[in-house]
């Protein structure tokens, strides 16, 4: 490996012979005197090169530096506290030019979403872009250790299906050998199969598609779903209780390891929310949010954005939680394989998680009853001949079970106050977007 | 949650009432009394109901139980030796069906692997099987607690591209709206990505596909890939000393928590590799496994699958180390973004691992000087200009970097010396396989 300190660990180093290499983020070329910002992926630190006869050969490969360029130095670290940049600097003795850069730029700070996609490696470059997927890896390690600790098994479904595994208007068609797949559209019937298996809980971070033709800057056609499903729940209230304590875990590791640095770069100052989360059945989330004078302009019967916007509003005022857990649905909007009230059987078992005004995530007890899920399915149109391998699954014994799904760009998005779930993705895909 | 103990800590537990969730293994119906194997995620354990007239509403329910059915019992659980079953039983009080399943169970014990493979959710249900899965998971968040320790960001790279990440051969076509997608064959370009945009070193567990219509006991249509990339290398060396460190902490993590159970499950013995790993160039090892009388039989440079297993041969008995790194390949056999060696372009800077003889991974340095990546693609025959989103990560500056893609089951396979990867993936696909 190239010999370097990180420019995070230069502040505690002692003045001395250092290396360091990262890319050029700005050069100031003066007569008497150059300075090179250079960034890595810890931080950004000025170089300085006074000009005289030794200093001439570096000089000239200042003066020819573009921006962007991947460059290894060494040099002498010296801690001065007019240095605006962390109070250190790098005196040069050697620079060293990797891979010089197309001196002109694609992008600027200020380019349109669209054009910094084009351009998403020279975007991700910004101490911002770097930060979220540094967060989103805190947050994922913390909810698996969660989940390893707590026994847990780890599974990779697979994506190649035969058939649908939500709904067959958004689906993505494969030709495969001499006939066709789908890509799953989530791992639903896959982590259920966990629990007739015997897996008892289960885990999965894993790609889920959806030919959605829609633009909202809150979808995408390939999304990041996590995803948990355990045996044993009396009803979704235990899902809701896993549930809420991810997201605490997630929370706190992320704010311990960030917390400044999002409030700098974001200026999010971030919670880590109390349990029990504030819990609303549906219906009278709706009554809540007419009368704060919002009536939601649906003929069924779930939420829109605006009123999740609204009843978020509502719990942060008078819970102070940024959280919420709207219950209850109505069996009308849910897919088959909810499982019902014992005592009203238009209501289900099951939530959707709302973070800072937005869904998050939906998660329920499912129906293992194999005849009550048959019947469930035929009522919402579907051929359980096509259902068969999935119904299988309970035909053999299988124990009462839930779980939730939950993207994780959204938490991101969320977290961070973004508005674009593109800024919080590697690589965004959607209906006109497979490039890069 | 339903109130239970898991099996496995039945034996710590006092004697007393205990409740116990699970399914049925076997049942004893005999005159005098009744015995049932339960078996949880955990463990199996003994029920016991004697025959009296206090005892017969339970006696009826277990004269009708099927093998595979879930059920919640509660009981007096007893220490006692004469015990085979873990010198415990349970004593019943009560006990409640949750699902009956079909009294006719699919497979047996010697069911041929395509009959499991249609009934894998029974399959799963194996001590074996179950097994294998915790055996997944502790050895993947010892490869991500190892990332995270060192740095590494997290990343999710997208499974739907404009074209072939690797070959047209193996390609998977999607219908993506008014055009056409392709499913990643893996992560190679966006993983490579990460090195301009500065995130220094990254790892992805994700879906991998390819559209390959052979039928052998080590290749899926799908499977998942374990991938790494860093930033400032200089040589595949510096990728050969991070993997082995990976393997070692897999290792070591899978001995201390599953040792004695895979010991016990498969017969197998496992050893914590020492490092480094042994090292031998390509072309040496093919002169060593000559001189044992094995010649490759392939026109091109490259080894098979018997060379693969004499070498490794050899090194368990030189060095007896169950891993082997071969290195310097041909360019001949090497994809274009392999970087050669500067002293003879005929050679690359590149590896596959070995473990009890089958590769598990390849890794290499990437070539990232862009006029020598655009020669190198047009030796194999590549189109440039089909590769201009690829090629632009290299005009904007990038640092030296390489890394490794690893098949997550075939690392399974052979820790657990298993022949066939099906046994090892949660779901089989494979040219005819789609289902469950």
């Amino acid at each position: 490996m190239t010999e370097r300190t990180l420019v995070k660990n230069l502040a505690a180093s002692p003045d001395g012979p250092v290396a360091v290499s990262g890319w050029v983020d700005t050069v100031r070329d003066q007569k008497k005197v150059q300075f090179v910002v250079l960034r890595d992926e810890s931080g950004a630190v000025q170089l300085v090169n006074p000009r005289t006869d030794e200093t001439e050969e570096v000089a000239e490969i200042i003066s020819g530096l573009s921006q962007g360029s991947f460059i290894t130095v060494t040099g002498e670290l010296k801690h001065d506290e007019r240095v605006k940049l962390g109070g250190i600097e790098v005196k040069l003795a050697t620079l060293v030019v990797e891979t010089a850069a197309i001196p002109e730029t694609p992008i600027a700070a200020d380019s349109g979403i669209d054009k910094r996609m084009d351009w998403r490696f020279l975007d991700l470059r910004r101490p911002e872009q770097n930060l979220v997927f540094r967060v989103q890896t805190t947050l994922e390690h913390a909810w698996r250790t969660y989940w390893v600790e707590h026994d847990f098994i780890e599974i990779h479904t697979p994506k190649l299906m035969a058939s649908a595994s939500e709904s067959r208007a958004e689906l993505f068609e494969v030709d495969y050998f001499e006939g066709k797949a789908y890509l799953a559209q989530s791992p639903q019937f896959f982590k259920q199969m966990a629990q007739p298996a015997g897996f008892g809980k289960v885990f999965e971070v894993g790609p889920a598609f959806r030919a959605d033709p829609s633009f909202t800057s809150r979808h995408a056609t390939e999304f990041t779903s996590v995803d948990a499903e355990i045996s044993w729940i009396d009803s979704h209230e235990d899902v809701m209780q896993l549930h809420e304590e991810l997201m605490v875990a997630g929370l706190r590791a992320v704010k311990e390891k960030h917390g400044e640095e999002i409030l700098a770069l974001f200026g999010v100052e971030l919670e880590v929310p109390t349990q029990p989360f504030p819990r609303i059945p549906l219906a009278e989330a709706k009554r809540i949010v007419a009368e704060r004078g919002y009536v939601v302009p649906r003929e069924d019967d779930d939420m829109d954005p605006e009123g999740e916007r609204q009843i978020a509003a509502y719990v942060k005022e008078t819970y102070g939680h940024d959280f919420v857990f709207l219950t209850d649905y109505a069996a009308s909007i849910r897919p088959f394989y909810h499982m019902r009230h014992a005592d009203d059987v238009t209501l289900t078992n099951s939530y959707d998680l709302i973070y800072n005004g937005v869904e998050i995530s939906t998660g329920a007890q499912r129906e293992h009853r194999v005849e009550v899920l048959i019947e469930q399915a035929k009522e919402k149109g579907l051929d359980p001949e096509e259902l068969d391998f999935y119904l299988d699954f309970f035909r053999y014994g299988v124990p009462p079970h839930g779980g939730f799904g939950m993207g994780l760009s959204r938490v991101l998005m969320l977290m961070l106050h973004q508005t674009n779930l593109r800024e919080v993705v590697y690589l965004f895909r959607g209906p006109t977007r497979l490039l890069p």
